[in-house]
């Protein structure tokens, strides 16, 4: 099997193509062959099945070299995030819209109707929302980056009920705990305020302590990723967009669990200092939604946030 | 006041730009030129206002002389309609998805924010529904017209947010009854079948008279496209799409309305001809949904399908 993981070079990307590497198929079939797209060029970990492909990928020549019939699978990770989306609107709709309808379109030019797995986000939904997300309640996006993930699951899915793809999305929560820098998501400091204490320095927390948020641990993000395209397109019906587990957990209770890991120490390097336009995107996503059909097909969440912080210090120490 | 009209020649078009001259007036301001965009010529009704321009909508030059920062409501009606958009996959995405791009961009360019109204279906909904759809039901729409209309929507309601263009889309119920020809519209049926009958000719009733239909007579669809135009934003508040009120009626009860006003010499010219295309587009979409909140906005639908019929009637004989 040939696998294409776009933002094949980014955090998520890297340690989904190391899994798949380690474990060694998909969907019961031998991986032969991997290409990480990405505008950067991502580590190939010595593997002698990996292609690094470097270039645009709302560029359709791009998108044909690192497709061909033998793609069965394709892991579409690349995205422009939350806070980058807001400030450079343009870039947004090319990468996060564009790219992905270029990629379906390579995809329905090919006709070979591989397993297409995009992700989508918290984003989507917006607005007045219950206190638990249903998964027939109505997406109203408040910001473009939402604006734009929606769009992109309405084009996944519209393709795949034609046939051109066999496509799923999975709606992730917020992944904390990321390692490695913040970046311009508006949630990079659901991964900062653990992150940076732990590391000895010192974390803004940017919004109000009872901020709900919906959490998932890269690591069973990346299990997730795996599990949702190896769920079989019956199971998925007409609906092909998932809510993914989640823990919820207010940003107070997050700061608690850190406490219970690492001590008053590390939670004393968290600065409150509010910025209203993380608050606004941040705030305007669910706290919590209802997970009963990612379990029924078999995706499964975190069991507690004090766990993921241990989780992410035994990861980080490997 | 400037108005432009896409879809300037097409029923809904030609019926609102005459009500709108007729009027003189809108959002308080007199009417001082109404420009008609349309893939052919539309009437232009002999009023100097009026300038009709014809071009490929999804070529930006053709919008960008029919739109200036003098333009101040956009009427956005130009579509593939719903079976087209099935069979022709490229062309719906092209006009139904990329022109509302287009336009948009177009008014964001100018960087006038003018009022711009879109007009969405029923086909935005689908698979499993309540009986009664809600303004909080989840979009999952089984079209490739459904889903490019549902994006239109999105994409409306971000650049509404950022403040491009003031917008708000109606989703408006199946109109009926259409006068003319039938068209390529899966719901074409819902006019045909009283329309020619009517007319003293036969036709076809493509689906189960137990279908439940979302109803909209063309007079109340053109007040309503006039008071939706004329909704001050702030009543919008962060949800600019509305769902127009509608009747509810089944398909037997279409027929028995026609009875009724024209009795059975004319509903004996509908012959039941089950068509599975059609019944499983049509068949997708809700029956009713919630009317309270266009109703608050002083949006209005019809009283009786009967009253509808002979409101047409009246019409033709005018």
């Amino acid at each position: 099997m040939k696998i294409l993981i776009t933002g094949g070079a980014g955090f998520l990307g890297q340690r989904l193509a190391r899994r798949l590497l380690d474990r060694g198929e998909l969907n019961g079939q031998p991986i032969t062959e991997m290409v990480l797209l990405d505008v950067v060029a991502g580590n190939d970990f010595g593997d002698k099945r990996v292609r690094v492909e470097t270039g645009d990928i709302a560029d359709r020549s791009v998108l044909e070299r690192a497709i061909d019939t033998k793609t069965e699978a394709i892991f579409h990770l690349a995205a422009i995030v939350s806070g980058q989306a807001e400030a450079d609107f343009d870039l947004g709709m090319r990468i996060n819209l564009d790219a992905s309808r270029l990629l379906l379109e390579v995809c329905r030019a090919l006709g070979h109707a591989p397993r297409v797995l995009f992700t989508s986000s918290v984003a989507v939904y917006g607005g007045a929302l219950p206190d638990v997300v249903q998964d027939d309640t109505a997406l109203n996006p408040q910001s473009s980056y939402g604006t734009q993930k929606a769009i992109a699951e309405l084009l996944l899915s519209d393709y795949s009920r034609r046939g051109f793809v066999d496509g799923r999305v999975l709606r992730l929560p917020t992944i904390s705990v990321r390692p490695g820098k913040p970046n311009a998501a508006a949630s990079s400091f659901a991964s900062g305020i653990i992150r940076e204490p732990l590391n000895g320095e010192r974390a803004i927390c940017p919004v109000d302590g009872e901020t709900r948020l919906w959490l998932l641990s890269p690591k069973s993000a990346i299990e997730a990723l795996i599990a949702g395209l190896e769920i079989d397109r019956e199971k998925l019906g007409n609906r092909p967009v998932v809510n993914l587990p989640g823990l919820s957990v207010s940003v107070n209770e997050m700061i608690e669990a850190l406490r219970e890991v690492a001590g008053e120490e590390a939670v004393a390097r968290i600065d409150r200092q509010r910025d209203e336009r993380i608050e606004k995107i941040v705030g305007s996503w669910p706290g919590a939604w209802n997970p009963e059909r990612a379990e029924q097909l078999g995706l499964q969440g975190d069991k507690t946030f004090a766990d993921v912080i241990r989780a992410y210090i035994a990861d980080q120490k490997a």
